[in-house]
C-alpha cells in the first residue's frame, strides 16, 4: 500500500536523510520518498501505518498520515 | 591555537554533527564546539584557519573566522 505522512520539523537535507533511512529501516517498508519543500513523505509499504509514524517520530519530527 | 568560525546554514543537530565531524576530521585539530543557536564553532587546532573554513565550506555551508 502507499501511505503519505506529513512531517513537520525536518529543515535540512540531513533530516530528510535521517527519515528516509528510518523509514527504509522500519519492517515492512519497501520505499520511501522524503520531500522536504512538501514536508512529505510517501511510503511503499505492507504493514501498519502507525509503525512508520513512530519510525519517524523516534527520529525527533512530529508525523501524521496526511 | 583557537579559532572561532562564524558559520551560516545549519539548521538543525544533524548540521551540527556534520560540522563537528568536518572539522575534528581535519588534520591538527584536536576538538571542535559547535554552537546552533550561534552559528558558530570553537576549535582547538594547529594548522592554518584556512583549512578549517575549507573543511566546513565542503559541508555545504558558509564559514568565516569570526
Amino acid at each position: 500500500m502507499i501511505t503519505v505522512l506529513k512531517i513537520d520539523g525536518m529543515t535540512c537535507g540531513h533530516c530528510v536523510a535521517a527519515v528516509t533511512k528510518a523509514l527504509e529501516a522500519t519492517p515492512g517498508v519497501e520505499s520511501a520518498d522524503v520531500v522536504l519543500a512538501d514536508g512529505r513523505a510517501t511510503v511503499l509499504h505492507e504493514g501498519i501505518v502507525g509503525a512508520l509514524v513512530a519510525a519517524v517520530e523516534d527520529e525527533g519530527y512530529e508525523a501524521r498520515e496526511a
